[in-house]
């Protein structure tokens, strides 16, 4: 094995497939990451027991030669030396095997690594290849970062800290729910069939850390016990949460005894501001009171420090009902920081009711958080 | 005790302060800051068992009004929640206090904060204020760079886990050594007489933080037990460690068998890098060998993992010994980081002399390593 590559493409590839690698796997080939050199590109492949991440790097990128394989062959090694190494070399790295060592060369720099024998890295799991669900990756990252949040961090119920897909014809859903608040965003696909799945939270973590943001389609493609996202010389696979998803469409309010609407960001700063004091209180209660229909008080206390209020200027949509409840001041914050409208509309049905959080301009994100007794 | 203050100074100083606090503290008190109102300004004191921090708001700065004071007075605020509160608001802050209850509002925010009783603040430590030494605010934060790192953190010898400063006449002498390694600075000051101490290096990176790079001269206050910093409108306290510090200037060599000079940049990254494979190594050792009296090479290896080592080309300065040693790599890593020279000099004395690191250009920075054996 022996190839000569782009010391800072190099240097990209391995730190991002080394950031999905534990150094406390108690497997220790799955310390290491898998480097392949076949006749036309270099593989960099890196594991968890959740996700395996797969990098490309091509002979050719952006008009420039950033690669050029000598000898194919294949090592595994520890990115406790390789990932700072690579980060602290400056030139083209030539880079070349013999007995499961590896020989680094950057400019006067010479270093030996061993490594470890690649035929007992795990194989990759084998997807269907005609399943494929795209959607445009920017559009995709933003489905994530208003629906992950979302997801329970209890194992209690493991499906819960999962995102629950769900795709039919042109039209791909995401829902997140721990049992108190939900958050549920849809967007456009080019999917042919039908098909759902969970995915866990943390794969799509992972997952966002290496999107595209800008540009590019991404490609889904969903097994039994498997998802695969590509998109360009990236591939992430993830295992699945098993079992059926609970059905979460009828959980949303058909109608509302109030809608008031918000300026978003006023909002959160002033949630934000409340949930100083609401942190040492039972459930980060913070206190929604309408007044006069035009004025919205947010407060909050703590028992031994102080307190605080504030007034939001709301115009009153519909309905003639009273307000006067407390809700988690976190959720609310959370529900908030991702919503993609100056104005959002509050939605309430009554005491214990789901409090309805949406984007006044549009209907594909809606999410619901359900108040709190006072005690 | 009743004013309003600009909200942009009050924030900057108010974080300022808090991150002197400790919250861990085993008194009460001294997990708030003390917020004292007099007719012309405003006085904020937060401390620790290290140091006692100080700063002043003055009624208008840089043109601008930026305190009214309305009624004098003084209050304690645990820093919990004053400091990520204040952070929190926008528009200017009007503060009144009544029966130990932080009034707080700033727009349409209104807070209450329970507060402690002022009287059970600690004083200030008096010093006298007729031994000052004055020295330029950026030389002086370039001394403790230069110096802090090199102080122990064993609390074995206290004295050396602190920095010992002299003075006499127009010179001012920093030096630090954990006995394995010792840097010492000079600078220029207008100090009338002469004197010396040794203060925590942990109170000189809180000083650090807190010194205006730029400009402005900073004063120095020394009395039996504490010193201060002054600067501006900011004024920082220390403790001292007691003891008489050892006479160090009898450590460092007359004379060197060798003498060699090397890019400081380069070195400082080839010795980085060795670094990573010495980390494992008994004393993070490095090796340094002259070859052909032109060529400095660095290795370093690791038993199981492997090896690294690379060329840098010296310049003979002096001296005909041969060269072949090991060194702590981290200590020389930290002694070239902040080496402000582009060239460095090494004099090396034999086996087991310390080598002498300095800048080419200047004598008024001195740093001595002693060798490892090699094993």
């Amino acid at each position: 094995m022996e190839f000569v590559v782009d010391h800072e493409r190099f240097h990209r590839v391995i730190t991002q497939v080394s950031s999905v690698v534990s150094s406390r796997t108690t497997i220790p080939i799955l310390s290491g990451i898998k480097i392949k050199a076949e006749e036309d590109r270099l593989i960099v492949v890196g594991s968890n027991s959740e996700v395996v991440l797969v990098k490309e790097i091509p002979l050719h990128s952006e008009g420039k030669k950033v690669l050029e394989v000598k000898q194919r062959g294949e090592i595994v090694l520890g990115t406790r030396y390789l990932s700072p190494l690579v980060k602290k070399l400056s030139e083209d790295i030539s880079f070349s095997v013999q007995h499961h060592v590896a020989h680094i060369r950057s400019g006067d720099v010479k270093t030996r690594l061993s490594g470890m024998n690649p035929d007992d890295y795990p194989n990759l799991p084998e997807l269907r290849q005609e399943q494929a669900v795209t959607v445009d990756g920017k559009a995709f990252n933003e489905m994530l970062q208003q629906t992950v949040f979302a997801a329970s961090t209890n194992q209690s119920r493991p499906l819960l800290t999962g995102v629950h897909f769900s795709y039919s014809n042109d039209h791909l859903k995401a829902v997140a729910t721990n049992s108190h608040r939900l958050s549920m965003r849809h967007t456009e696909t080019n999917a042919g069939g039908e098909g759902n799945c969970t995915v866990p939270a943390s794969s799509l973590v992972t997952l966002s850390k290496l999107i595209n943001k800008q540009s590019g389609e991404l490609s889904l493609y969903i097994d039994e016990h498997f998802i695969s996202f590509s998109q360009g010389s990236t591939t992430l696979y993830s295992r699945l949460l098993e079992g059926t998803y609970p059905n979460v469409s009828s959980l949303i309010p058909n109608e509302s005894k109030l809608t008031i609407s918000l300026d978003t960001k006023k909002l959160y700063e002033a949630v934000d501001r409340a949930c100083l004091f609401a942190s040492d209180w039972r459930h980060n209660n913070i206190r929604m009171r309408l007044k006069d229909d035009s004025e919205l008080s947010i407060s909050s206390r703590t028992d031994e420090m102080g307190d605080i209020s504030e007034k939001q200027v709301v115009t009153k949509v519909s309905g003639d009902a009273e307000l006067d409840l407390y809700v988690d001041g976190q959720f609310l914050k959370e529900a908030l920081a991702f919503m993609d409208d100056e104005e959002t509309l509050l939605s309430f049905g009554g005491a214990m009711r789901p409090i309805v959080i949406k984007p006044k301009s549009h209907s594909s994100y809606i999410q619901l958080i359900s108040p709190v007794r006072s005690y």
